[in-house]
C-alpha cells in the first residue's frame, strides 16, 4: 500500500462553546479536504434532516447491538438518546489517506484518546477564558462570590484541556476555523511524518 | 513581567534551496509579525546594502572579540569571512514577547539547537526530494551510477532533517511561506503554552 494514512482530527470543548458552528464553517470552505465523520443516533429525525447526511438514524435496538459489537470509537447517552461515532468509516477513510474530522463532546474525546492516541486533539475554548484576567481582577466591583464562581468555572475548563494537543479560542468563527486549518497543516509537516516518507522512498529506490 | 515570551523560529536547509527567497517573501507579507534577526558579518558591504539593515558590518578584529565574549548564538566562517547571529538582539526581542526569525545555514542551526532547545526548527527541503521516487524508479533509462548519486545526495538531505521539528518543501515560494506561517501559528496554539497562561491567570486571580 502506497497511500500515506490520513490523520484523525478531534474537535471538542465545553458544551455551548460553538463546536458545531466552527465545524460547519470548516466544511463550508471549498479548500477543506478532511472528511467529516457522520455520527449515529437513536433520536428522531427532524424536519429537513437526512439519514446519512446529518446522522445515521438507528433504532435503540440496532444501536445497542452495535455497542455490543464494539462498533463505536465513542458513544454516550444524552437525554435518553444514544449518540456515537462508528469506527468503520473512520478507519476506512484514514486508510484511504484522507483526514477524518470528528466534532464530539468532551466525554467522547476521552474515549477516542484511548483508542487513537495519535489523533490530533483540538480544544475549542470559550472567549471568556481568554479575558479571564480582566474579568476577574480588572474591576473591583464584583462580589467575591461571583468572582469565585467564575474562577471555579474557568478552572474546570482549564482542567478539561489536559488531554488535548492544541487550544483554539472561539472568539470569532472565521479565526477559529483558520487556526484549526493551520494546526492540521502543520501536523502534516512534522518532521517525523515526512522523514518516514522519504526513508521509505529511499528504501524502495534501493530495490 | 506579564508578557509571554516570543518564539525563536529557525529556518534552515541545504545551501541553494532558496532560504533567502522564502525569508524575504515572509517579511514582504504585511501580516508577518516576527522580527528578523540581522546577521553580523566581516565581509565588505556591497552596493545598495545598509549597515544594520542587511547585516551589521564589523571588522575581523571586532568579530573575533565578540566570539571571545560568547556574543553569538551561532557563527561560522565562509570563504574567508565570518557570519554570525548576535545573541543579545534575539534574547531582548523574545523577552519583549516578539517571535524572532533566523535564516541560517545547517551548521549554524546545529549550534542554535544546543543553546535554544525549545526553538522551532524548520527545514526547507528541495522539491527534488519530494519527487525522489519518480526520479529514482519512475524511468528505467538512467545509468545506475547516476541513480546511486541521487540516492546518496537525497540520503544526505534526509539525514540533515534529523534535528528539525518540521519539514517544508520549497516547491513554490508562496506555498512554502504559507506553510511556515501555519507552523508558527500552530506552535502558538499548543496546549502546554496556552494552559500555562491560563493557570498563571487563575493563580493571579486568587491573590
Amino acid at each position: 500500500m502506497d497511500t500515506e494514512k490520513g490523520l484523525l482530527i478531534v474537535l471538542s470543548g465545553p458544551s455551548g462553546v460553538g463546536k458545531g458552528t466552527v465545524r460547519k464553517r470548516i466544511f463550508d470552505d471549498p479548500h477543506t479536504s478532511y472528511k467529516y465523520s457522520i455520527s449515529m443516533t437513536t433520536r428522531d429525525m427532524r424536519e429537513g434532516e437526512q439519514d446519512g447526511v446529518d446522522y445515521f438514524f438507528k433504532s435503540r435496538n440496532e444501536f445497542e447491538q452495535l455497542i455490543e459489537q464494539d462498533a463505536f470509537i465513542e458513544y454516550a447517552e444524552y437525554v435518553g438518546n444514544y449518540y456515537g461515532t462508528p469506527v468503520q468509516y473512520v478507519k476506512d477513510t484514514m486508510n484511504e489517506g484522507h483526514d477524518v474530522f470528528l466534532e464530539i463532546e468532551v466525554e467522547g474525546a476521552k474515549q477516542v484518546r484511548k483508542k487513537f492516541p495519535d489523533a490530533l486533539f483540538i480544544f475549542l475554548a470559550p472567549p471568556s477564558l481568554d479575558h479571564l484576567k480582566e474579568r476577574l481582577i480588572g474591576r473591583g466591583t464584583e462580589s467575591s462570590e461571583k468572582i469565585q464562581r467564575r474562577v471555579d468555572e474557568a478552572r474546570k475548563e482549564v482542567e478539561m484541556m489536559n488531554l488535548y494537543d492544541y487550544v483554539v479560542v472561539n472568539d470569532e468563527v472565521d479565526l477559529a476555523k483558520d487556526r484549526i486549518q493551520s494546526i492540521v497543516e502543520a501536523e502534516h509537516l512534522k518532521r517525523e511524518r515526512i522523514e518516514a516518507k522519504y526513508r521509505k522512498m529511499l528504501l524502495e529506490a534501493k530495490k
